[in-house]
């Protein structure tokens, strides 16, 4: 029931054409979204009231709906303005805001086939995730790097289509809290240094920024990144390291959505720049949230 | 809303300790179970208005649930109970019948940490799922084998614990279903054959069954299919092949608690013994059904 209690802050959903709180937004046990994960998302995120980069986010979550060959109702415009409502119904002004396309259930009864089923596009808002809590991203994440957990091989699951296939990382997270750490790395079956549930990495050299060039997720806050460090004039580029180039970089950070540019100052033994954040680090974190006032980044939520 | 002109027979779900029509069960959109497909499951099946082996299925549940590190309020006896309340509900003689189990949410606010979370049990019934339909097991299935999509690796996401990440199965199923195939068949990064979504997969060379070891669910049709073999005095053995050893094969069969012993006559090109379902295929497969009946393997739901 929707009334005049309904605690709206705690976010907001639009499912199947209505906006719901949203501890009311749920999907049926039998959508292959959940029984086959069958399913893409993005998260875009309201800073300040404003949107960042929503026409990329858009992009991107249009990418991932083709990879998957999914096809949903909703055109990009109907998107924009879903994800507008939501976070205006909710009056949050830092939000973390998912768009979400499903396989949906079967049209043809009983059919195993991905291709005779109804799709279906929903999505939700809620107060701002911080993937590394405020205290950590003062003082720099502590990451753990698996040496048992590979990450998905690439010739199995599209780590470019947005998707919820997160049981390597689960694994790779129970290590990682019980020994101490605030969360994990993966490398690939190669030895590969990958990325992280929710996060992409970025090593410092002399100077020069490298980060995983496939087998990640193309991160915009990767490729926010990359932009400010070229606005600074550092070099930057997508090259494969391993394990020994990561360790022995001068500075370590890590990029998402649900916090920006978070320095990295431990991973498993070695300390990084006498273990607090490093000048380069948060020189792009700074210039990160600058950009989030520049209009072409940017749109404002109309609350009212 | 539950009342007299409810549809049981579309099947019923137990969610939060109450029974409710199939149409009617849903988990949270921010549920992990969904958006890090953390969360594992069985599926035992009513056939004839018995249970099948459904102690060694909860044995295998509880296992999953142990390996995910999950734990959930319902001890194994109110399980059984409750798998039992909702085939009764629903009426069904023939039902394909499943338990889960999900990690949830967060109980600590904020949290990134899969050891706080409230984890839940749920479970559901429907009418019996054919993964191949009738006139396929009839005909013999023709199945793909994939020289593209890999099986997700073991030291990514175990295979032994029933679980959701089907990217790589999907992927398959689209390319088999576009090229004529009913399913799909994959192997891992060395080679080895490994499963299909939803099936184990045996061989049979010169009276000898092979099915692979490891890297694959340790399905219970699988296993009934192995003491079956063992009861008739053939040889059946856990061993690696490849695909030259699968299309070098006398018969081919898969097992699948969605349908049994189901024969495969052609894989790509190759046609499997004429293009008829092999002798021992035959043979176990009616002893499958016939192993039904037996009151070690089954019991009765209780209806009235």
């Amino acid at each position: 029931m929707i009334g005049a209690n309904t605690d709206w802050a705690a976010g907001a959903a639009w499912m199947e054409g209505k906006i719901v709180p949203i501890e009311q937004a749920s999907i049926c046990v039998l959508d292959w979204g959940l029984t086959h994960s069958d399913i893409t998302y993005d998260v875009v995120h309201v800073w300040n009231g404003r949107f960042f980069r929503l026409n990329d986010y858009l992009d991107r979550f249009e990418l991932s709906i083709g990879k998957l060959r999914l096809s949903v109702d909703q055109s990009r415009e109907d998107m924009r303005r879903i994800v507008h409502e939501i976070v205006a119904r909710s009056g949050l002004k830092e939000s973390y805001v998912s768009l979400v396309a499903s396989r949906g259930q079967p049209i043809v009864p009983g059919t195993r086939d991905p291709r005779y089923c109804k799709n279906h596009f929903y999505a939700w808002c809620v107060p701002f995730v911080w993937v590394f809590q405020p205290e950590v991203i003062e003082r720099g994440a502590h990451l753990y790097l698996s040496n048992s957990v590979e990450r998905i091989g690439t010739k199995s699951v599209d780590p470019t289509a947005k998707n919820y296939h997160w049981g390597d990382f689960t694994s790779g997270l129970f290590e990682a809290k019980e020994a101490g750490f605030d969360s994990v790395l993966l490398a690939d079956a190669e030895g590969n240094i990958t990325e992280g549930p929710g996060y992409n990495l970025f090593i410092v050299k002399d100077g020069l920024l490298k980060t995983p060039p496939h087998g990640v997720l193309e991160g915009l806050t990767r490729r926010t990144a990359m932009e400010i460090a070229e606005s600074i004039q550092l070099n930057v580029e997508a090259a494969n390291f391993d394990v020994e180039d990561l360790l022995e970089a001068d500075e370590v950070f890590v990029t998402t959505t649900g916090g920006g540019i978070v320095p990295v100052t431990r991973i498993n033994d070695r300390i990084f720049s006498n273990g607090a954040p490093g000048n380069i680090t948060r020189e792009i974190s700074e210039t990160y949230w600058k950009w989030h006032e520049k209009e072409e980044f940017s749109e404002a939520v109309n609350y009212s």
